[in-house]
C-alpha cells in the first residue's frame, strides 16, 4: 500500500501547473452505486478560468457511459510509486473487477461530485462535464475542475509519461527559465 | 546554432509515441509568404487513424490567424538542446520579428504542407485542419497529422514538459512495463 500524500486546497485556474506537462493520470468515476478507474494520456489544459480539461475517453473503457451519464469523473495524478497500479489499472476492466479493492487504493469522498478521489494519489481534480460537443464525434469530453487538492510536497513530484508499448518516460529534472520570461508570459 | 538532426518517415498513426508524454512543442505556419513559429503546450492525441491531434491556439497568438486561415501547420519537437529557444519564441511575437531569422533556425520546406518545417528539431509533424467545431468557443483545433518526419536517434530525446511560472520539467529515465501489457493494451 502506497503512502497517502497530505492534500490542501489548490486554485483550480493554476491545474495546468500539474496537468500541461502531459502526465498519465488515473480517472476515476461513479454511477448507480458502482465505481470505476481508468488510465488516461489524452488530455490537455484548456482554458484557466473557467478551469477546462479536455480529455479523450474511448467508448471502448467501462468508464465512457458512466463518465457520460453520471457527468462527473476525478483527475487524480499518481506518481512513479504508483506505476505497478497505473500499469494494472489500464490493464483491467471495470467490467470484471472492483479496481479499488483489486489495486488496494483508497476511496475518499470528494466534496463537489460523487466519483472518489484517489488518496493515493499527489493530487486529484474534482471536474464537471462542461460540454459534450465532441463526444459522439471523438470521444472528446471537455470538463471543468470544480474542486483541486494537491499534496505540498514534493514540490515537483516524479510523473509518468506514457509513449505507447509499455514504456513511460519520466519527468524528473527541473530547469526554471522564469528570470527569461515576459511577466504576462509566465 | 544547433545540430541538425536526420530524420526519416515515421507512421502518422504512431505520432502518440512523441506526443502523448506532453512535451512542449513549436508549431511553425504559413500564411501569404510569412512564417512564423509559437510555443504550446496545451495539446492531446485525439486518433490514432486517421492521425488527431487537438490543439489550443489562443486567439491573442499571431499564429492564429495564419492556421486558421491556411488550414495547416506543423508541429515541431524540440529537445532540451532548444531551451532558450523555446523560451525565446514563447516570449516575442512574429509580428514584431521573423522568428526562423531570429532564433537562427531553419526552415525546410514540407511535403504536404506549405507551413515550414523547423530542421532543428528532433521531430516535425505536418498537419492539416481537421475540424474547426471548437475554435470559435475554445481555441481549439483539430488537426489531422498527414506526414511524419522522426530522427532515429535518440530513441528517447529529451523533452521539456511546462508546469507555468517559467519552469518546465524534463523528461529523463525511462521505465518499461511491456511485460505487464496485455497484448492489446499496448
Amino acid at each position: 500500500m502506497a503512502v497517502r500524500p497530505k492534500w490542501t486546497d489548490f486554485p483550480t485556474s493554476n491545474v495546468r501547473r500539474y496537468l500541461e506537462p502531459g502526465p498519465i493520470v488515473l480517472v476515476s468515476s461513479a454511477h448507480e452505486g458502482r465505481t470505476n478507474i481508468m488510465t488516461m494520456g489524452w488530455h490537455t489544459v484548456m482554458e484557466f478560468t473557467p478551469s477546462l480539461v479536455g480529455c479523450v475517453i474511448s467508448s471502448a473503457n467501462h468508464s465512457h457511459k458512466m463518465i457520460r451519464r453520471s457527468g462527473q469523473c476525478v483527475i487524480n495524478l499518481p506518481t512513479t510509486k504508483l506505476t505497478d497500479v497505473v500499469v494494472g489499472v489500464g490493464n483491467t476492466t471495470g467490467a470484471e473487477i472492483d479496481k479499488f479493492a483489486h489495486f488496494g487504493l483508497t476511496a475518499v469522498a470528494a466534496e463537489r461530485v460523487s466519483a472518489p478521489l484517489i488518496a493515493e494519489c499527489h493530487a486529484a481534480f474534482e471536474c464537471r462535464l462542461h460540454d459534450d460537443a465532441l463526444v459522439d464525434k471523438y470521444d472528446f469530453f471537455v470538463f471543468e475542475v470544480v474542486k483541486a487538492h494537491v499534496a505540498a510536497t514534493p514540490k515537483h513530484p516524479e510523473t509518468l509519461h506514457y509513449t505507447g508499448g509499455g514504456v513511460f518516460v519520466v519527468s524528473g529534472k527541473i530547469i526554471s527559465r522564469r528570470l527569461m520570461f515576459r511577466p504576462g508570459m509566465l
